[in-house]
């Protein structure tokens, strides 16, 4: 009976497991050093800063903060956010802001508005899982654009024409990219968004590490070079606490109104009591202060795992040192499978994220990515070394001559 | 350029502005009594129980509180869901529950999961606006559920299969419903269930205002009649804060696994600090001392506006005093429109919903809905004078003879 009185969605029958979910149960074994989940480091929590702001918030401001609120957030934050972007050359109203519950919840709304059954999205080769998901019960068909060490290619967009056409939007990380790693150089931000207005295919804007450099801060935003066509999503998950599921998401004036539906229909608001929190914190220049400590933190880590893979990994291993954000993108030699090797690695005691999860099409099986923010340097030494052995090992076994 | 490079998915282009927000911007003018929004009243929040638990989680589980965590939502929270619903009859594992961000986020992902494009959803007459809104851009086609005073009417369930073959779902509010008031008897909910099970049309069952009875608790709830054929939605918002936006949804086992999946890419998982601290609230039975406070307060606004209706409404209004929950529904006399007297009772310093904001179809323009939790019982006995002197005064309009 059951098993017929419930008839899902057509969408819901595209949803499937989350293959990280699937992998980090797999890693999550006691003993094994993980590089696979994309978890901020724990010690860069500003405890203090939360506690004292939520005793302010509930001493203060108690009974506005526990009522029901604005779908647009609250609104000093969302002033706090306008001025904050300007950084990044961003010169926007704080009317275009909408605080969501997570920037995961600014790429469900942006499905939510844009996408439809199978018309094209374009995103990056290889790209962030979450946005595949957050895309998916939507039914676009996804379009990979062509990438290389610096990025997505600006003549990507003129073959969308011929490719996809009517591509509804374009989802591109400029900064350290999820999960390659990579920054886009200014030249290459110029002639992408160029490109982009030229196709007439608008861009989303997904910004979560871009506070996370090292030497020197990322080039300015898309945003900042094409202001009315794209979005753009930032987040506090990184670099104050993923545990408030607070982000961001900035939109052309013209579209924000369908978003703002779109959100009360989805939760009604983001937590009144966590947007007056964060804002207390941050309202001061806290994170002027802060983020460095982080920046320091996850260099001395990217450092680390740098040398690792200096020391340990067999000849034919392809791996740039990011600039920035939160991951290492590896290419194994040829004959390699990650995903294969994935059970090995965790028998040994390392985990890792086989690459294939995060291309929309035609995944590289020799991919893999490694997170270099929630392990200690001492540890990620030790896991390096690990895999190390184990793909030197496996590389003794794709070497054999076949019998 | 801009307006021509953004185009709306088609789901969006049925996305409306919530008629409730527009009206809640009209009545928000300093001076007006307003009964028109469904604010818990903020002298209810429980502030000091709530600081000490934000301590706690802070002091205690911070590096836990402030991580990412799991979509299925924070473990003893979820076993305590399991273990409070048994007093409503169902009999579920902790497994089934699914904390979410507010019990709205249940609404949306019941859409994501189970509404498809022209496929019917049936609706009570009239119902919560905030579900047509969340089911609205997965664009299924409402049908609505004949009712009477008692609720919904076991007979409207067989004629689905004539009027509307295929529905997904019927969504119903047994527990003094939004905007009714009303509550259903033991006799009718075994009624509705066996006539749901028998026409194989499920059931989404929202229950925000249970715990807000005056003198009897309600009969059991829906999914104890017909468990593996019923949703169930639950919310913090009305028995402690709103503003920490905290649900849970309740799925039968074949059907979670794709509320998870839609859960995380809906917004990864509901804020894990929020989880842990409303579970430090709640753990040792807060709720049971804190929910009767709520209880007599309300009784008390119920009463006020019961007797203010008695003395102050004109000959020919019909309603019912609830028996729990938040609303007054009055029908008002013949030839009145509710929408077109809202602008002369805010001019008088007073405001409500007009009840045709709650209908999926054929609006009752006779209808409004008050809400008696917000203003105190004073303030509440002014506020129903003066909408007795404005209905009054346009009654006399309306019964004046045209020249």
């Amino acid at each position: 009976m059951s098993s017929t009185v419930w008839t899902q969605a057509r969408r819901a029958a595209r949803m499937n497991p989350s293959i990280i979910r699937e992998i980090l149960k797999v890693t999550e074994k006691p003993g094994v050093l993980s590089m696979a989940g994309g978890l901020p480091s724990s010690d860069t929590f500003p405890v203090d800063a939360l506690k004292a702001a939520c005793d302010t918030v509930l001493s203060k401001n108690a009974k506005e903060a526990l009522q029901y609120a604005a779908s647009e957030g609250f609104a000093p934050l969302r002033e706090w956010v306008a001025e904050r972007v300007k950084a990044l050359g961003m010169n926007i109203s704080p009317d275009q802001v909408l605080i969501t519950s997570g920037s995961q919840q600014g790429l469900d709304l942006v499905g939510k508005i844009l996408c439809d059954q199978g018309v094209p999205v374009a995103v990056e080769t290889p790209t962030y899982l979450g946005a595949l998901q957050a895309f998916t019960p939507y039914e676009p068909n996804f379009t990979s654009l062509e990438t290389d060490e610096g990025g997505v290619r600006p003549e990507a967009f003129g073959r969308l024409a011929h490719d996809a056409p009517g591509t509804r939007f374009a989802y591109l990380l400029p900064n350290y990219q999820n999960p390659t790693g990579r920054v886009m150089s200014l030249e290459r931000r110029e002639a992408v968004m160029a490109a982009a207005k030229a196709a007439g295919v608008p861009v989303v804007e997904d910004n979560p590490y871009g506070d996370l450099w090292f030497d020197e801060a990322p080039p300015p935003a898309l945003a900042s070079l094409w202001p009315e066509g794209t979005i753009y999503l930032g987040s506090f998950s990184k670099v104050l606490t993923p545990g408030f599921r607070l982000g961001f998401l900035i939109a052309p004036k013209e579209l924000y109104p369908k978003f703002l539906q779109a959100k009360q229909a989805a939760d009604l608001h983001t937590p009144g009591f966590n947007q007056r929190v964060v804002h207390e914190v941050v309202k001061n220049g806290f994170l002027d202060q802060h983020v460095p400590k982080i920046r320091a933190i996850y260099k001395a880590n990217r450092d680390a795992m740098a040398e690792g893979l200096r020391k340990h990994l067999p000849e034919g291993c392809e791996w740039q040192s990011p600039k920035g954000g939160m991951f290492f993108w590896i290419r194994l030699p040829e004959g390699f499978d990650a995903m294969a090797l994935l059970p090995l690695a965790v028998e040994a005691g390392i985990a890792f994220v086989p690459g294939a999860a995060f291309y929309a099409q035609s995944p590289d099986p020799r991919t893999m990515r490694l997170s270099f923010v929630t392990l200690t340097p001492e540890l990620i030494a030790d896991g390096i070394a690990i895999l190390g052995k184990v793909l030197r090992e496996a590389m003794a076994v794709v070497d054999e001559p076949t019998p």
